[in-house]
């Protein structure tokens, strides 16, 4: 039987069914990896928690660059009327911070200078291909496929509230002014994740394409997964890449 | 003063010098790793060789794509004429098995089924991301620079003759006929760079250009080193992506 037979036969869900099957995919967020765990647990040092505030500023500054392929991708007018909001909120305007910038003060926030933050310095390989994949998706794919890529926002408010509740009692040495990306995302991602879902449940609605988007928002699950495991290797187990490797000589 | 400014006004090296510099940079090859470290001591349960196994023919089915990206976006007749013997070597011809097929009796001999071999099921989503960086960067980059990044073949051969000297006693339950796809690269990967050298050295005669020949190598061997940080994570530390994930229910 091949793989996809099931689906092919089988009759849609209803809208309801979709958006729940979508949202139990909760379960499989990076909430749950050994490394976010440990984070919310205040089971990280310092070096640790300033290494994913870098590594996750790669992360930061490729949403607005996701974004404005969506709309590239995009010819309807109202969609991108919506969407173009997401990149205002990320790149900020002239006499508005937007949340790049609030994310540099979070890392100013865990004792990072900004500019070992913005020269990405500090982004592991394996960030970087993660993240990558990611953008070439949003840039390749049809624009309602990145845009379902984003239903991630479905979990995200519970992450940052978390954050929000456990950081200052566990990381005490984590300056408040950091904690202003955050608050500012529980409301942006609550509104950002409506008009995500709208379109998506308007978008595929025979059995096959819903099983697409599940597919899809798997591969943003394998996305943010795989970052952590980046960060794991190099900041928990104390193994960044080319530890162990012979040095440089350079009288040779 | 800027990052590349040195480069910039530096006169360039010879070819022998570039040559060096880049042969020096062996000590960055993933043989390094503490995953192939282990590996090559004996260190691996039969899991973990398998799922190198599983997850290095990822990469083997992406290297004939590589190949015919470089091919496409390159107008010169006679690079194309030898480059063509990479896919050949790889995909193999009608009655002549190729790298491809020699990786799958690797596997079959590490007591794999062919099956799921070919499905990729246990291809990990660090892996796929980096390998798919890799083949995406043949498809966009310069052939030249294409070409450049597949140099890590300088030090392939070594690798090959590792195994092919230590395994057989190592893991003793791994089937000698699998070791034939390490045998058949040592001659290939040897007769490849000396032709892949000649198009960089004479390709990239700046200083420039031949620090972003260096860049380049980099990004290959981060590539290289990314997928046994994947690895390490799943076969090694034994947490490979979702473990610890609340389980799915059915009933809901």
């Amino acid at each position: 039987m091949a793989p996809n037979s099931k689906s092919d036969s089988a009759a849609p869900e209803s809208r309801e069914d979709f958006e729940k099957r979508l949202r139990k995919m909760e379960r499989l967020y990076h909430i749950h990896h050994p490394f976010h765990v440990a984070m919310n647990e205040g089971g990280l040092d310092p070096d640790a928690v300033r290494g994913w505030v870098a590594n996750r500023f790669y992360y930061q500054i490729q949403i607005p660059r996701k974004d404005a392929a969506i709309m590239s991708n995009c010819p309807d007018q109202e969609v991108r009327r919506h969407w173009i909001q997401r990149i205002l909120d990320h790149d900020g305007r002239e006499g508005e911070e937007g949340g790049i910038e609030a994310w540099i003060r979070l890392g100013q926030a865990v004792g990072l200078e900004r500019e070992e933050i913005v020269d990405l310095r500090h982004v592991l390989p394996g960030v970087r291909f993660a993240v990558d994949a990611y953008l070439h998706f949003a840039q390749t794919a049809p624009w309602q496929e990145s845009a379902a890529s984003s239903l991630t926002e479905l979990f995200a408010p519970t992450i940052h509230q978390k954050r929000l509740d456990n950081w200052p009692a566990l990381y005490p040495w984590i300056e408040e002014a950091g904690y202003d990306y955050f608050q500012r995302r529980l409301g942006e991602a609550r509104r950002d994740v409506q008009h995500g879902l709208k379109i998506t449940l308007g978008s595929f609605e025979t059995r096959e394409q819903q099983d697409r988007v599940v597919e899809i928002l798997q591969f943003k699950l394998d996305i943010l997964w795989t970052m952590l495991d980046a960060m794991w290797m190099a900041y928990v187990e104390k193994r960044p890449p080319y530890a162990g490797c012979p040095s440089a000589d350079p009288s040779t």
